[in-house]
């Protein structure tokens, strides 16, 4: 939080809104990798939903990216197509080695290495409510990082698999709802016939997280 | 099929193998539309799938794409992230405006203009089995669409949604089993949540053609 007093809050926004669309946030929920924390970098993923062109976050109480925002206020949404970090951004912590600083504004914020775009959003219009903190996105700066961009994503339903998989590994954690479980197998399954190696790798890190 | 006598076959081969991840063709099962056709485009969405580097594709017998393919040992995958494209091509011709033809060795082949990037093979060893047609993929020309590269594409559950959904519909109506109603209707509702407007008028033109 050094040099991040409410002072700081007038850093010149983008003269302009970037389309967020060529930096991978569009309309309907755009499943990405939030990377939060001024001092102590932090990472997960977050879907940022975008209605009528207008992002905003439902983050739930008690992670550590709602830790953040609600201290900081500031988040930035980083493209990610590579199926393990989403698992073990879910599921551990990042090494710091992981994140580098950009420039947005008067400040440096932590974005993830291996995004192929990134956003750093200031979150306004904060609402609290029992079980989340919900916040507009008003973006602050974006900027690619082009040595990522040559690999084409490829659609692969393994790689969905491993998404959805991760979604309701985190619900079966909070629920213990043995339905969870089926859905996961399903989609280990989908990953196993239709994945990579990375989507293999995620789906065996999630199944050693779950104890399954 | 003017002009393509086996005595055209000859034509200069990619004097290097291209990266094919570059053009969206990785590890595992990469979903692309496959565009066939000298005479007659036609396009259908296809699983490429990549094991110890080495692409090949199963067609199953009665389809365009199984036909032309057969007749003309060639096919071309389309990187595409549109899916209302997707189901389009699923299940209906798509129009002869939609193909634009790439200079492919000593020939004319039809790719989509939608595609960001597309790869023209050569089908070999092709296997002939009751159901379908195995063939191995050697490339032959590839490239991209610089235009359409800069819309990134976003991760979104509904049009993974959309994928499965298509799948599962063609399934449904080689079998009429229920059970891929249910999964179909799950799939609609995901990708209702959480897809654009893009997804939408795919799950709503999927389920015209269903008739649900």
């Amino acid at each position: 939080m050094t040099g991040f007093s409410s002072g700081c809050r007038e850093f010149e926004k983008l003269s302009q809104i970037p389309d967020l669309s060529s930096f991978g946030i569009r309309e309907g929920i755009s499943e990405v990798i939030v990377s939060t924390g001024f001092e102590s970098p932090n990472a997960a993923p977050i879907g940022i939903i975008t209605k009528g062109g207008k992002p905003f976050v439902r983050l739930f109480k008690g992670s550590h990216t709602w830790a953040n925002v609600a201290k900081e206020r500031y988040l930035a949404s980083n493209v990610v197509y590579d199926p393990l970090l989403f698992v073990r951004s879910t599921f551990f912590d990042l090494e710091p080695s992981e994140f580098e600083y950009v420039p947005a504004g008067g400040f440096k914020f932590p974005v993830l290495k291996e995004a192929i775009a990134w956003v750093v959003f200031e979150c306004v219009n904060v609402k609290n409510t029992d079980q989340a903190l919900i916040a507009d996105l008003v973006p602050v700066e974006a900027g690619f990082n082009e040595g990522h961009r040559k690999d084409l994503p490829v659609l692969n339903r393994g790689f969905n698999a491993v998404l959805e998989a991760t979604v309701h590994a985190t619900r079966y954690q909070l629920s213990g709802d043995e339905k969870y479980l089926e859905l996961i197998r399903h989609y280990e399954t989908l990953a196993s016939k239709c994945g990579g190696d990375g989507e293999k790798k995620a789906m065996k890190l999630l199944y050693e997280v779950l104890g399954i």
